[in-house]
């Protein structure tokens, strides 16, 4: 039984590691963290967990942590764990990092995107980064994960069977992601209040979206070359999913099937990405509460481009149940342990 | 392993019955029933389960079907299941009905409020109405089970322990019920659309609701009285979720620790039922893709009445999550197994 | 052309004044206040008033107001109007009140409810309860209106005519509600984010809301009886709209036709309460961004109850909408000027 | 007072229309038409217009409709104008087509993309495209309007002045458009469901959307070159509303004070079209229920692409509310006459 630990618990993202993680049977929580409701029960947070949970939020305290957990979830906003990550802590447990801070190689692009300081720059280089279908045997390995960003997370698996196959041109390359409102987080802004999001749809972080680099970052190594591209996500008034709707012109006539090998070849071993048949699109409802990604593409003849999308739950296979997944590589255990999860609908 | 067969698979109940099956151990789905959809692949219908199910879909044949199945789960239209029963199918299988068929024990109050002739009432006393809190013995030895309604699974458990206890003047009872839309079932209906529920709530069936009679007829066994009441449901914009808010004037002064005590008393062995703590409301958030009912109750000294609330997945415990919580019963199974689902939120 | 100001304007009610005030041909905005946004232009903080107000939020200051505005529009917490309320004011102004600090005859009863020392008892009795339906002929002549809350103008016009005829047992009265987000207000609260509210509905302050005291005293009036009753708030996922469901005991068997006249007799001169036909339901898609007021009944002689039925737009006739009837009625124009609104659906 | 017929007047634009000219101080509706309603009241299909509207449905009667009404709006299905339009019809009376019918200047582009033959080809020369803001001056003197689609409305208002202004190198130019539900008509469809589109979102007629060309055609007029572009619009959970975000790549460093001057010289005089001020996106919310266009622009120096935005409400720019704009126009109103709506929200 693997001994888990959670820090940041009473978000959305660590309260679905919680869902998850009592459905996983060589799984258990024994560290529930929250800053914002030490000694509060967890239960009283999220009452979907009465009777199902009967431990109190508890302060970080790393020392202990590390001594309780076998792995250390850290679903905090960035910096975090850059900050409490050392060698010390590394040799008693593993850390899979929910946040950004080890997502990206390069140092400077990091401080620059989010603006702040990395403290712990020494461990860039020995973070796997978690995106299971593309780094799996690196991450079996691993110490210290970067557990990818949703919208990279869904943005990369519909692209890259194209980026890698050199299919399209990298430079024309358009990201229009839309997101359901639980990737905007739990702080009470009024941003995020019923009546601001209900009956509206916008964009935000145009042209400056910190997912932005780490996309590029993911498909410069798959297309072998450096990537800047545009990355635009809307708001959506849903709890959860992720949808994005991608443009690229293409390097050559190609028909359809063609570039349906090129995506089944990629992921025909895999469990939680799913190819879709001829014309089916991508829709957020079918793959809500499960870990996977489904991706189709649309070749336009007029215009010679391919429309690449990709539909996922955000807070699964885009937070915890990705978490999860690099667990299970982690330790050994069959990768989909605790996440054949049948999408749940409507 | 049971067999099971599934008549109806493709209204949301019954997609409902599919997503729990396949993920219950001990249960396979042999045949997914649906006149609506024959020969189309059932995955197509219901694109969550693409790469999940593979079977297409198949017009009803109860010959072939009481053969091939050790459980038939009819999630149809009032009549269905009336017009297929018999002694010859009972014999090689057994029966859950979904539909409203065989839950009133008086065929006339059956026809007025249903508006059609029953044409099986030969089994209406074996049936056993499938509300396993309170009919778990008779349930076990059952062929066919007439697995209680939506409203009236949650209003009665919410009602149950003081109507038992004899501590409300049945007479007073009202019931005011709010359920999300998929109660509305999947046909195509003009009242149905999105931009007609979205933004709106409505009372409808106002004191002719059908689910009228079967929550009478619970209440009066439990308070050992005849009981009419009204019950009063509204449509609420959200995909799933019942939430029955009962007032009822106390027969005497009543403290709430004698209430609380009343109600642990009556579900302390309950696994899906929950009694909330003090001041706590029953949300349908918290309760949403599981089995579980939230009760609570609240006194109001100023107007000597009680008001009892229950939240629930019309879906789960109101269908699908019953019906299987039955079945698991029957073939002498942990009731709960397949059924221990964390509720998903948001 | 009237010159009004307003204190909190910022808040969902205040920018609904705005709204309606803008396209109100005798009525003029001289003052945007609100301490929250001092000093930022209104059109930042609602964007749909780009180009339409120019003006800055501006800080309390009640001499200045005084002098600026023929009539003051109070969209606060309680508490704010009684403490800024004077005899100097009243001589220069009026004021129309939209929270609840003198809606209430009884000072005990208010401080009890609402939990505060009223700073201004003095007014109440020459405060109007701003019904207009109720109470026409004080309007007009009022320096002071307490502008009813939403739930009780809702409940009060569905109730009152039956309650007037003497027709149902007050002591049996039941009013269960429904609301849409926009009625908890604009602050920003973890409760109210929309994933907490999408896909959910509860009960809230059961037992304790604070509108309860307020219904009661005016179906007091009514009845000519004190009257104790239960009223059960709930939060629907949407953003407008309100819909009550009230429940009582006839006194003597009546008829459809004799309690439908009943109605219309009631509010035959009134352009605002639509008294529906026979067996429609009143809902809130068909009343929303109007001032109007549907309502129904139906008689269910199984129970021998009458079920009322009654919605409006929580932010209109529940607030700004009849905030503007007060004005109307107090300067002497025609009632429904600024408000002919047809609902806007979907 | 202009005298109105409607034809197809029970679909959701069709409603809007007659919320709309119920409010215009210079039209009356003489004629409700709707086939699917023949004889039924029409407050019973719509019922906010209880009181307000007394008439019935009335089935099609070109010769009767032609005599009684100044001009009539089709908001039918593509095909019904065309079949309907004559010389002796448009000598009696001018028709204001809110269907695609005229809406492209090629016929066989019409009916490669609306697969149905056109009925009436010698109309289409004399149809002038209703988009007010950039034929004003045709649009006064026609006898038949060819009232533009939401989404090109949008499309070529957001892009318009960088296209004219020959900024973008049109070949790289996609659209991502995102839309309400109310966009996909009052049919009753599976699809349309409320539990099928809410918690969902989708794209739709991927590189085949028939509204393609139309952009096209309008674009090219811009721009003075032939135009192939990428347009791919999404269903979202929400009533009203339609945001397109559109990417193209700029021909030259240009500054953003620049790109803002082009904006603001094309609409300095257009009281529909609000160009935001910087960094401030569209956003659906701010427009609802009005006649605003909103549209701001993004320059990103690290891709050279510029990122062009625009919101609106499709029932009313988008539908309704432009089909009156052309009609204050065709009969010597002034444009805004009926629409200086203020947008509603929440």
């Amino acid at each position: 039984m693997i001994k888990v630990g959670i820090i940041g618990s009473t978000g959305y993202a660590g309260q679905e590691l919680v869902r998850l993680l009592l459905q996983h049977k060589e799984a258990e929580i024994v560290w529930y963290g929250s800053r914002s409701y030490v000694d509060k029960k967890y239960a009283d947070v999220f009452r979907n967990m009465f009777r199902l949970v009967d431990a109190k939020c508890l302060d970080d305290d790393m020392e202990a942590l590390a001594d309780a957990a076998d792995v250390i979830f850290t679903a905090t906003p960035q910096g975090l764990c850059a900050s409490i990550v050392n060698e010390e802590v590394l040799k008693k447990t593993r850390i899979i990092d929910l946040s950004a801070d080890f997502r990206i190689k390069d140092v400077a692009t990091y401080e620059k995107w989010y603006g702040i300081e990395h403290v712990s720059p020494q461990f860039i280089d020995e973070a796997v980064y978690g995106l299971c279908e593309i780094n799996r045997e690196k991450v079996k390995g691993a110490r210290l994960i970067a557990n990818p960003g949703c919208y990279p997370t869904c943005s990369t698996l519909s692209i890259y069977p194209l980026a890698k196959a050199g299919l399209i041109d990298m430079g024309t390359l358009v990201i229009d992601a839309k997101s359901g409102t639980s990737g905007a987080g739990r702080s009470a802004k009024v941003d995020n209040l019923y009546c601001e999001v209900n009956e509206n749809i916008k964009a935000y972080g145009v042209a400056t979206h910190r997912h932005t680099p780490e996309i590029e970052e993911q498909l410069s190594y798959a297309s072998g070359e450096k990537v800047l591209l545009n990355f635009t996500p809307h708001l959506v008034p849903m709890n959860r999913g992720i949808l994005i709707t991608a443009y690229a012109t293409l390097k050559k006539p190609v028909t359809y099937e063609e570039v349906k090998k090129i995506y089944d070849d990629c992921y025909k071993d895999e469990y939680f990405v799913r190819v879709l048949e001829k014309n089916v699109c991508p829709e957020t409802r079918w793959v809500e509460g499960s870990n996977f990604v489904d991706v189709n593409f649309r070749i336009d003849e007029r215009t010679n481009r391919v429309i690449m999308m990709g539909a996922m739950d955000n807070l699964v296979k885009g937070a915890a149940g990705q978490a999860i997944q690099n667990m299970n590589l982690m330790f050994g255990l069959p990768e989909n342990m605790g996440l054949e999860l049948v999408p749940m609908f409507p």
